[in-house]
């Protein structure tokens, strides 16, 4: 295989997470080891900045800066919600891509992300372009196929394992006798959060809060959830309820629908209130609500370690792959066979990725549809060990703050 | 002065903190000190347990798990938000002291329960029952009188203040235009609380969010509000909103008061909704809201490690006190007058915090109404310095759990 020799660009799309920005450190750094890739370029705001020719030198970028990044949330290149669409959308991408003499590009998000990429690697194809893209596999909801687990997971499995974990000490110490402690998390149409908050019992105490878990694999009904209140309250002095968002029913339809955007994507964020109304219509029960919400995904100060490295692993992984001649496929984790937990990397098709949702296995759940067993503490457990040391300063972390030396353009503005 | 020689009894009332527990500690490994204390004692959930003779031993307790308290959340002998009202209540109470031999009474809370301790030691003295009672102050809060801070406040400033920097994190890299992120933080009738937002800003960046910051001392106008946000997104690619749950209009009427509890006292939390629909009527942005709730005052996790030797001090010095004959008084942190911060404790009288609350000085606020000035800076940032070191085990924080050793009854069964 002939060297291919040019420049790298990363881009990152989606929901920010905890480690998204690890795999963008773990890309930079990597790439610096291999010879064949000149430039080091990033754009801004994901795709965004692929049509408008918004380019970063992430090469200028300082060391302190880069290394900040594996504790650093959000997405220090900016992110978008935006897609490409349109052949022309492609052609323009590409278009930019070809102006900077990209060789290798580099896509950190969800699945929705990956499609993108495969596209972008099928418009370059088409022109015969070489053009190498690898996707870094990027969310929080845990729930792309084929990999074992997603980097954005463990970080976001752990602030909420401890969240639940206070917010029942809290709710032990009120004294008042029948509270209802009711805790949205996040996760759209998996179970993947929801079941973290498992994480945090005791395992020789099976009914230590949080002691009702509902995930959208299980069918939600407002009876049985009433039901089971009242069971709790029965045998504990206060009862903690961690729901999923994406709760459904069970002809599939979703238990509380805010509004939708303007992509006409449903917006979550009405199931606590749901369930505090069944509380307290049919249980009589004072409830309490959390909503944990963005802080969830954005908590770097919690990350969990294993997640940060596996992050920065990811992005090694994918510098390494494409060098090696790889293309149109996504880094994946894999879990090695052995009790003593190990990961390492693979790939995959990014063709096989699109609207492929991994669920929570329901052989997994209890048999009461509220509670996990020991094997996915056994999935969970070991990707929310080591606590990510972010630097403090005078009493708060300090976050890495890209100085986005801007790269001229040379193309004519983007008319989109 | 004779020695007072008997038991002492450590009571916690009203909503729980990540140093709550910290003043337990403090006492108990105080009291340890001291020969003419012979039993420790703890009434389980605060008054109630005083009323209903649910006391525990805590000199049974393991070291690990007093040393524990000084980390871990919440209210670990349990709290209340009952209140002692007739005089047949405080009868009973001292009932139940009398009976136990207590000599000295240890009361840790908010403004309403020091106005409690300073009612049972009227009614002890009344009967010409020997007992000292100190109070010790704790309150999120921090809108206590006299003292120059009150433990609790330091360790929720420094998560309001982490929190809100990476919400801006994650918002900065959403790459859409004009986002409006509203903060909700507690912080009933005074800014302390969102005013420690202001802290995650750099000193050479007056522009960094948190952007507006609305607290009840400055009279909220959804006018101002609106060109408040305007003027941001002009300025800024998306703004941060930080706004106390209790904000008041000219008139000095809640802004957003969602219901009443069972006592009347209004309950809060609608302050967000009210801000997110101005945003979106009169300013046409996207809004998204966090309210940070109760886990604000639970996330030891992130505790300020002067904030909980604070806590710990507060409750040595109450022993010491009571020992050197003192009651009727509360524990105050008293902060050095050189430019390094230190501080010290000392004593003020139960009887003169009644009903008196400390606000946010008008003059450490900008006259812009929405930041707050170096005053503010270099009164609160010394009280978020240092983390709390919590111990991880699998992952997660360990916190403390007491075994609650119960003490005999000797009493009749309380009837009230």
């Amino acid at each position: 295989m002939a060297e291919l020799v040019g420049n790298c660009l990363i881009g990152q799309s989606g929901a920010p997470s905890a480690v998204n920005n690890a795999s963008v450190a773990g890309i930079v750094t990597e790439a610096l080891n291999h010879g064949c890739i000149e430039e080091i370029y990033g754009a801004l705001n994901g795709v965004a900045g692929l049509l408008h020719e918004d380019i970063v030198d992430l090469a200028a970028e300082s060391q302190q800066a880069i290394r900040g990044l594996s504790y650093t949330p959000g997405a220090a290149l900016g992110s978008c919600r935006i897609r490409l669409k349109t052949s022309q959308d492609f052609e323009r991408a590409l278009a930019v891509i070809k102006a900077h003499n990209v060789r290798y590009y580099f896509h950190i998000g969800d699945g929705d992300a990956q499609d993108t990429a495969s596209k972008l690697a099928e418009t370059a194809r088409n022109q015969n372009y070489e053009l190498r893209v690898i996707g870094v596999p990027k969310t929080i909801d845990n729930d792309l196929p084929v990999t074992d687990h997603c980097p954005g997971y463990g970080s976001v499995a752990k602030y909420i394992a401890t969240t639940v974990r206070e917010l029942a000490l809290d709710a032990d110490a009120t004294g008042a006798g029948d509270l209802v402690t009711i805790i949205e998390v996040m996760g759209r149409n998996t179970g993947w959060l929801a079941a973290a908050s498992s994480l945090g019992k005791r395992r020789e105490n099976p009914n230590d809060p949080p002691h009702l878990i509902y995930v959208p694999e299980v069918a939600f009904s407002d009876e049985k959830f009433a039901d089971d209140v009242r069971r709790v309250l029965k045998r504990e002095k206060h009862c903690v309820v961690v729901a999923g968002e994406g709760l459904v029913d069970k002809d599939g339809n979703y238990v509380a629908v805010e509004t939708s955007d303007a992509s006409g994507a449903a917006q979550f964020g009405g199931v606590s209130d749901h369930l505090k109304h069944i509380v307290e219509s049919q249980v009589g029960s004072k409830v309490r609500v959390a909503r944990l919400g963005v802080a969830q995904r954005a908590a770097a100060h919690l990350g969990s370690k294993t997640d940060a490295e596996e992050g920065f692993l990811a992005g090694q992984a994918a510098v390494r792959a494409a060098v090696n001649g790889e293309s149109d496929k996504m880094v994946t984790l894999l879990r090695g066979e052995t009790d003593q937990y190990s990961c390492e990397t693979g790939l995959t098709s990014l063709a096989g990725l699109v609207g492929n949702v991994k669920r929570l296995p329901r052989e997994w759940i209890n048999e009461d549809g509220v509670s996990l067993n020991y094997q996915f503490h056994r999935y969970a457990l070991p990707l929310i060990q080591g606590e990510v040391s972010v630097p403090f300063d005078n009493g708060l972390p300090t976050y890495a703050k890209l100085a986005r030396e801007t790269v001229d353009k040379t193309l004519p503005a983007y008319e989109g």
